[in-house]
């Protein structure tokens, strides 16, 4: 195993191709443990993981919850409502606070970009960046990548569109950058009021989807936030459905054996169709279950035994 | 042991008087683990359990999260409030999602009748009914069964009276079919307002408190939803004491050696007098016991060793 | 290993200077364990704690489960909010029904004087009081007694000033029994709105805070509870600042190698200015990790190995 040189995961921009290759096959190496009977393995015994959420996500944190019991860790979780947030303190000392508790791990979650960065300059412990405001949701796009590798072989060379609410999606920055370090070609697409300004320089923007996902070997469709909806970036779920939607009809534009990916949760009929969640090429709980074995190799690598110096 | 011939429990409807009685051995034979004073064997290690609640409920879920770690499965609750319900996810979705994160067990307490059947159609985990809206609540049916058997040996022979809200409890509706199936004798009482049209088809109905408790080996006293109230299916919980509620004066009429039971939480003065509650004949602690040794044995009958197929 | 002579931790009331010494040295072997890259004993496995919060603390909490953690305890979390509290239940049936489900040690936060002591009335597992209304807060006053130990060499002689609003607060009260037990000397200070008549019962009082910290080892700041502004006890934070704020000017009053201390979480420019939270004579964060090792000892003498009888 070489030695994975970083001691946090605050975002997919800090790291180099080989770095992301030494994380994809430590996954894919421990995604075996999630086959057996008994999914239990004694590696991070010992180790204590804080899971700080400042955003409800049932799916992010039972990912690492799920990951940091596997791995024998001792885990807790502290949600928003029911934390000192509420109380007035700053992050950086609720940060400093935890910190004292002396964890090996914080997995932050928070609505502001840059959280998880704040933290690591703060903290002795090792800090995961669980999704940081429009900015970074890094095991997302790792989670992502395991996927399609397992499917396609490689990364280089794939052609992958993005679809949706590009200027919110942290999902979509991640993706993009992992995507672009590991040579593959990423396609950006979506309403014009949802992408951001200066898109190019994350990849490629092309507005019609039909172009967009022509010849692409997976479409990534990006949760549309109902919320947006009152924000005035779109009419109606209707309306968007009508030109953004994935349907089985658009993705004859695509390859035959494209691959069909969505974060979640998913609003079915609105940014996908459910003949299209539910189909042969959706691997989207293919996605689920590398979540968690991407998350069981974060930790393996960041406070694994081979990291540890008594 | 037998095998245990099903995969999930969903309801007592599906269990036959064989099945029931090796719930209640099992559960027999691992409550000594609570009178240890260290509570731990190593069961179900390397299994995982996710307690998926859709309404709140400290006792039950309590309950569950006990057996599994004296079990030494491991455990993950997410509650509705911070799950992705909220953010408009399909109940589907959601099992599948958890379900991919390959857990043993799901534990799920909701609202709508059926939802554990859906669940059992779609996942490969087994499914644990934890009270499903005004259907069933298996476990407690269980837990009820085994405290009537502890202190009256068997259960074919007893009369058994239930009282109170009929219409919307599931307690109700598992230990009819549960205590008939076993040979006892039920007799359900309550308000007319709360009883359910075709109630003769669960168990013979009686109005009159003092008749339906004549000669019961056992009370099982119902909680009164407060909510009701304002429903306007009876008028204030004074009148309801007045008609409906268990005091010493009432419990004459049963036998010398009547147990009282009650599923909890209580409403003090309301479905039951302080007195009787607190007094010698009164099991409701006991029955929060055996809950923690039910759940124990349905989760090892369920997932145990014997049913590991590697 | 002295036996400690005691089944509960409700207060500091309780303690003689003995047994506090005794938590302390305790607490002090224990310590190091937070220190090992591996921070895991197996000293309480197979015990059970039931962490039950009428109010939200992140804090407290968190270093409870911490404790349990990493001494091998199951270890169970219940919030008021998703509580049957909410059903109506009374604490006394909480208890009991939490109590039947064989918990070794229940660490209960409530509003309300003496609930914890209720519950050692009615309950056979072994209470730890995690902060009753404005009555006690054991834990606080034990860490705070071993930051300063550590520091001080001993408590016999020392001054210790504690600043704010002693009215509503369990922190200074069990400090201020406590640190009178072990020989130290106490000076209360505060706005006058915010000081208990009678208070000089509990320890001398002094209205100014120049002569209050004048010559003080120590300095405990008292969190403001924001929502005291408009119960009209101060008229805004600026004004409370300008008054009982402490600022690095006005700690010069102090002894040269005095220790600020602050049980959190702090209002950064209210009850203390930044320079002195973060500058060199702070101790808060080592009062964090103390808490820990402090709720380990504690855990560890009502119901650690020694304690057991099989």
């Amino acid at each position: 195993m070489t030695a994975f040189p970083h001691k946090h995961l605050l975002g997919i921009e800090d790291l180099d191709a080989e770095q992301i290759g030494a994380i994809l096959d430590t996954a894919e190496g421990l995604r075996e443990v999630l086959d057996r009977p008994l999914k239990k393995v004694p590696t991070l015994r010992g180790r204590t993981v804080v899971n700080l959420f400042f955003e409800s996500s049932t799916r992010t944190r039972t990912s690492f919850e799920m990951a940091e019991k596997i791995l024998s860790a001792d885990s807790l979780s502290i949600s928003a409502s029911t934390s000192s947030v509420t109380k007035g303190e700053t992050l950086i000392d609720t940060a400093h606070n935890i910190e004292a508790m002396s964890p090996d791990v914080i997995v932050i979650r928070h609505p502001s970009a840059g959280a998880p960065h704040l933290l690591a300059r703060h903290c002795r412990a090792s800090i995961v960046n669980a999704g940081d405001g429009t900015h970074e949701h890094p095991t997302q796009a790792l989670l992502d990548a395991l996927t399609l590798r397992q499917h396609k072989g490689q990364l280089e060379g794939l052609k992958v569109a993005i679809v949706g609410d590009i200027l919110h999606s942290r999902v979509a920055r991640s993706n993009a950058w992992l995507l672009t370090k590991m040579g593959a070609e990423v396609v950006l697409c979506g309403p014009p009021t949802l992408i951001p300004p200066g898109v190019e320089q994350l990849a490629p923007f092309e507005p019609r989807l039909g172009t967009a996902i022509d010849g692409a070997d997976a479409i990534m469709m990006l949760r549309v936030q109902r919320e947006r909806m009152s924000g005035g970036y779109f009419p109606s779920a209707r309306e968007y459905h009508a030109h953004w939607g994935l349907t089985l009809k658009r993705m004859e534009a695509a390859r035959d054996d494209v691959l069909i990916m969505h974060p979640g949760p998913m609003n079915r009929g609105v940014e996908i169709a459910s003949e299209v969640a539910d189909g042969p090429f959706s691997v989207i709980l293919e996605q689920v279950t590398n979540g968690v074995a991407v998350r069981m190799a974060v930790l393996y690598l960041l406070v694994g035994p081979g990291e540890v110096s008594a």
